[in-house]
C-alpha cells in the first residue's frame, strides 16, 4: 500500500470535464488519487442528495498507477458520500472538487454543485477545496492557475484545516494570475434570471450578478475583478451568532 | 390592493403536502397569502436550481380572497426564484417555507430544500424562515406548533431580520412544547449512509445522525431532544472569518 497522500476528487461539470481531467492530473504529482464524479453535468446542485431512487458507482479506469476514476449517477454529494463509505480504502488526506467551469464567488457558491461536494468533505472530517474558474468556456487554458491550485493543496496537506473549515478558491480568466488574496465572500445578488420560454408559463433560468459591494477591496469578487485567485476560507456553522441575544424574547 | 402583508409560501415535500396546506391556514391569520411550491416531492435538493430545462408555474387555486397556489415543476430555490420574478404583484413582507416532514436541524439544514428556499429569499432581501417538524409521519398532529409558528411569524413581520439573515425553526414531536429555545445549530455527523440495493453497484441513501455535542444546551437538537422548539438565525455568510489570517501565508 503507497504512503503517499490519498485525495479524492470530485466535481458538478461530470467526470468527462476538462475542469476534472486538468484537476486530476495536478493531483497526481501530490499523491494518489480516486475520481469519484458525476457520469454528466450537474451545474447547480448544491449540497442536494438523492433520497429516493438508487446511486450507482461504476469503475471506469484503473489502468494507471495510483489513479482510479469512477463515475456516478448522483449528485456530488452523494459522490462524496459514496466514495468515502464505499469506493476509497482509507479516509483521504485530501478532497478537492473542480476545476469548475464558471467561478463560485459570493452567494454563487450557495448553488454549486462544487461547493457542496467540498461542504459534504468537511462535514465528513476531510480537508476539502473547491477550485473554480471564471468562464464558461468548455475549453480553455488551465495552466495559468496550476501553480496556486497545487501550492494551496500542498498547504492543506501539510497544515490541514481546522475542524469544520473549507476552502472556495476561484480564479479569474487571466493569462497570468495578478496574486492571490486570502478573502472573505462578497456580498452579491443575482437578477433578471427568468426569460419565457416557448411553451406559456415556462420560464429558462440565466440572469446577472451584482457586487452588492464593489469598493470592498477584501472579497472574493473584488480579487476576481482584479486579476487574483481568491482563496475564502468557509465555515459549515452558518448560525448567526450576532443575532441570538435579540431574538430571546421569543423564548418568553 | 389589500394593505394586509404579503406572506410567500413553499416547501420540499411538494405543494400537496399536509405540511404546507397547515402553514398556509396559519399564515392567512397574518396575511394575503401567495403559495409557489414543487409540484411534487424535492427532498433533500437544497439550494439546488434548475439550469438545462425550462421551468414551468401553473395556476392551481386562487378562488378563495387572499390565496393563490401555484405549481412549479422547479426547486424550491427556483419556487422562490419565480415567484418573486414572475408571479407575485411586490416583493413579500415574508417568505416561509415548510412546514417540513423531518427536521432540518444541525448540518441536515445544508441537504434541506426547505432550508434552500429560505436561503433564497433571504439572498432577495425578503425577511425568510423555514419551519420543520421532527417526523416522517406524512399525516401527523401539527396544532401543537400553531402557537410557535404564528409568534415567530408575527415577530418577523413587525420587527424584520437583519440583512442576510433568515431563521430555521425546528418542532420535536411531542403533543405539547416544553418551550422555546433561540439557539445556534449543534455540530454532528450523518453516518452510515448508503444500503446496498439489489443491482451490484448501486445503493440507497439512508443512514443516522449522530449529534456531536450532546451535552451541549445552547444547541438546535439539544433542545429538539428536550421538547423545546428550536429558533436558529442563520447568515448568508459562510466566510470563516478567524481562519483569514492564518492563510495569509497563501498570498506569497
Amino acid at each position: 500500500m503507497s504512503n503517499r497522500p490519498l485525495i479524492l476528487i470530485t466535481n458538478d461539470d461530470g467526470v468527462h470535464a476538462q475542469g476534472i481531467c486538468e484537476l486530476t492530473e495536478m493531483m497526481r504529482t501530490l499523491g494518489d488519487v480516486v475520481v469519484v464524479a458525476p457520469d454528466s453535468a450537474r451545474s447547480g446542485s448544491a449540497c442536494a442528495i438523492t433520497p429516493l431512487v438508487p446511486v450507482r458507482v461504476s469503475l471506469l479506469d484503473d489502468t494507471l498507477k495510483g489513479l482510479s476514476v469512477y463515475s456516478c449517477s448522483g449528485t456530488p454529494v452523494d459522490c462524496v458520500k459514496l466514495a468515502l463509505e464505499k469506493v476509497v480504502p482509507r479516509k483521504p488526506d485530501l478532497m478537492v472538487s473542480g476545476i469548475n467551469h464558471g467561478d463560485n464567488a459570493s452567494v454563487s457558491l450557495h448553488y454549486s454543485g462544487t461547493m457542496g461536494a467540498v461542504l459534504e468533505a468537511c462535514m465528513k472530517g476531510v480537508p476539502a477545496i473547491g477550485y473554480s474558474l471564471r468562464t464558461r468556456d468548455p475549453e480553455c487554458d488551465f495552466s495559468p492557475y496550476r501553480d496556486v491550485v497545487v501550492r494551496v493543496a500542498r498547504h492543506v496537506l501539510r497544515e490541514g484545516l481546522r475542524e469544520d473549515v473549507c476552502l472556495n478558491v476561484n480564479f479569474p480568466q487571466v493569462p497570468a494570475l495578478s496574486g492571490v488574496s486570502v478573502c472573505r465572500m462578497a456580498r452579491g445578488i443575482w437578477q433578471s434570471e427568468w426569460v419565457e420560454d416557448a411553451e406559456p408559463g415556462t420560464y429558462r433560468l440565466t440572469g446577472f450578478f451584482t457586487n452588492l459591494e464593489p469598493d470592498a477591496s477584501d472579497t472574493d469578487y473584488w480579487a476576481l475583478d482584479h486579476g487574483m485567485a481568491s482563496v475564502t476560507p468557509l465555515t459549515l456553522d452558518m448560525t448567526s451568532y450576532g443575532d441570538i441575544e435579540g431574538l430571546k424574547s421569543l423564548q418568553k
